[in-house]
């Protein structure tokens, strides 16, 4: 297998018929596979059935320091909670609030909460018409959603293999406007990508000229390894210590994709004060989380070795997974030169790079045979790609059949999408 | 027994004389009893306990539209969710979302959506410097907290025994910095009193001046009848359509007091246009709540009925510790005419008035004999009862025998600060 761009006009006919056969093919089955979002398997959620109730009556519905959890109090969440996100986190757990459900939900009181009131005794964010915010692209779409339904401009800063591109973003914070930045430090939503220790120290060390700048450290992919040998990422918190640049960290998990998607528990880890601002908030905001879901989880998992424990099984059912979807990106566009995708040692996501301006095309064409692909945009602010190149990969949800399936139509629709390219650059 | 006012000094020092002895007695004994929150009691959370996961694995953990409730999804909750709180609020299940454990939770997002983007077009409430709410007095302690947390000033209006007064309420809305009000329409929190069919017409066709103004209108305790005939509270929605003011009401309940404290469902009803306001927001800054919790609750409760009929055993609970508080309160404080106090058919809580001047003094002696009631003073904005003489009592948690002991205190207590008084008046 050769690079397309090197085929003869005659040879390229053929080889784009050949594709268009095999992709009409598929269309005509009338196919429908979802690949759009990291939703976990059912096979993976079988995995709680027995979380839910079996001991709860023999525990008295009591955690630990004896409060019953069916009723009003705690704040901050019950303290067995607290410390499994500390030991996840690697943050005293006496800076872990753990909460309700959702994290992202977390992260958009958060930014909320500098919109009307502001950090560090600054003005509320609301009141600056220049307000900026940090984009690493490409990124979760969910976290510019946030940033641009409360006004801020996005600026793109590209992620590389080892992270966010820090001298764009070392420059970028001298702007007084720019009032933070979203990041997925482990298993980068969508590459993959781990930062590198060298990103996180010159992150940790970084003097923002707006003493509001708060970096939303989303660690959704912390303990989410499909390999034994997972990647590293070092502790923001010890290394922003350092720098006494604690206060421009705050941190947010979850176990939507350790137990159940949306009905797990969340947490935040923030500094001394920025967990004063919080709680400041919290007090008013809520009178106590679900502590009887915090009491399942708790009871589930001891210590955070017993999280590792169980993610292998996660691990189990995501790797051949990942596998079916990479095995045929290289069987099928190897050699072609028409796209590049990362290899992920864990998350949830495969990001892959089609030949520039064609992405917008090759979700059309997966769409038409049946395969539904995150919004191709999404993972840019305003859905725009600048380049037109990125799709993002979710492998979780559909199985194996499926996905080989649907990622037969992807190499399909790339090369479909890339001879449409040459013949008319020819 | 006659009136104190009208005892000879003698009576008077010998009446105190033996209130102080009984008083000093309770001291001794360092009791310690609780009557600040409105916290169910164990017994009542108990009937819950087969609520959690008996029927989980045999309805595969999915909603009836087949929705697997353990994965993402389904942003407004569970179709059998929002059905049930449809009829509970009496509103079209369309315009009810179903949510996560907490309304307040719900509460202070829809006012902090007011201060970072406003409604009805209306610049965000931030921007507005004399922004205003109206603090139906006595009241929540948590919904003043939310205004004085967003700076609004708090304009106090009076409760009534038909609930607030509507002259004071229609003559402040004159005015376009009053953005909203909070309301307990159903047996108020503290007074226990609901409002009259005159009230919620006067409510419903109100024709506010600043057209963002919105009534915060907490139906926490719409259900929560003690006696087997309760109070008739009508359907606001219904009234306010008939004057096309169904923008200026959002509503908001939970099942905190109906099945966990804290670890409940709560849902808010609003109309076409707050509700779609409301989903812009909602659409960023959640993906779904905890359905598994809303599952659980959907499958033990069918419909309405079967809420009503689980209320009457907590009114089999609830009306004994409620009658003994009363029943003590009359017995000690009858004809004194020293302290009023109301009778609520549900909620709760009891509402004391005790000599103008002496609630603070009443909350010390209390606190000194180990009854721990809820900060006095607090059922006023900034915690200042202007005339200091309310006490919210709160009977739901302590068992009867403790209510007993409690209320002697605290009958002691306003016995011993009415002396005081009154010695200082003659």
């Amino acid at each position: 297998m050769k690079a397309l761009m090197e085929y003869t006009t005659e040879q390229l006919n053929e080889f784009e018929a050949a594709a268009q056969k095999k992709y009409d093919e598929f269309v005509a089955q009338g196919i429908s596979l979802n690949m759009a979002r990291g939703k976990p398997a059912s096979e993976q959620l079988d995995i709680y059935d027995n979380m839910l109730n079996e001991h709860f009556k023999e525990i008295g519905f009591k955690s630990e320091d004896g409060t019953d959890c069916r009723n009003y109090g705690i704040l901050y969440g019950i303290e067995e909670c607290r410390k499994l996100f500390g030991e996840i986190l690697g943050v005293d757990w006496k800076n872990v609030i753990a909460c309700g459900s959702s994290s992202l939900n977390l992260m958009f009181d958060f930014i909320a909460q500098g919109m009307y009131k502001g950090f560090a005794g600054c003005e509320p964010w609301v009141c600056n018409k220049n307000r900026k915010f940090i984009a690493v692209v490409p990124g979760y779409d969910r976290h510019f959603g946030i940033a641009q339904y409360f006004g801020f401009e996005l600026i793109n800063v590209p992620m590389t293999d080892k992270g966010p591109d820090m001298d764009l973003v070392e420059e970028l914070i001298k702007n007084p406007d720019v009032k933070g930045m979203f990041c997925v430090p482990k298993y980068s939503n969508p590459d993959g990508i781990t930062y590198s220790d060298e990103t996180v120290i010159r992150l940790a060390s970084m003097k923002p000229v707006a003493k509001d700048f708060r970096v939303i450290y989303d660690n959704a992919y912390i303990v989410h390894d499909v390999y034994e040998e997972g990647d590293e990422l070092l502790n923001i918190f010890d290394e922003a210590k350092k720098y006494g640049n604690e206060d421009n960290f705050v941190t947010f998990t979850s176990t939507s994709k350790i137990t159940y998607a949306g009905a797990g528990v969340s947490a935040m880890a923030a500094s001394d004060r920025n967990f004063k601002e919080i709680s400041d908030r919290l007090t008013l905001q809520i009178i106590s989380y679900d502590k009887m879901n915090q009491l399942r989880h708790a009871y589930f998992y001891k210590t955070v070795d017993d999280v590792k424990e169980q993610m292998k099984k996660h691990a189990a059912i995501l790797r051949p997974k990942f596998e079916t979807v990479l095995r045929i990106l290289s069987e099928e566009l190897g050699e072609l030169g028409v796209a590049k995708w990362n290899e992920p040692r864990g998350g949830y996501f495969i990001s892959l790079d089609v030949t520039t301006g064609s992405a917008k095309y090759v979700g059309e064409l997966c769409k038409k045979a049946g395969v539904t692909l995150t919004g191709v945009g999404a993972t840019y602010p305003y859905e725009i790609d600048p380049e037109d190149k990125n799709i993002r990969l979710a492998p979780s949800c559909p199985t194996v059949p499926e996905l080989e399936i649907a990622t037969e139509i992807i190499c399909l629709a790339v090369k479909l999408a890339a001879c449409k390219e040459i013949r008319e650059g020819k």
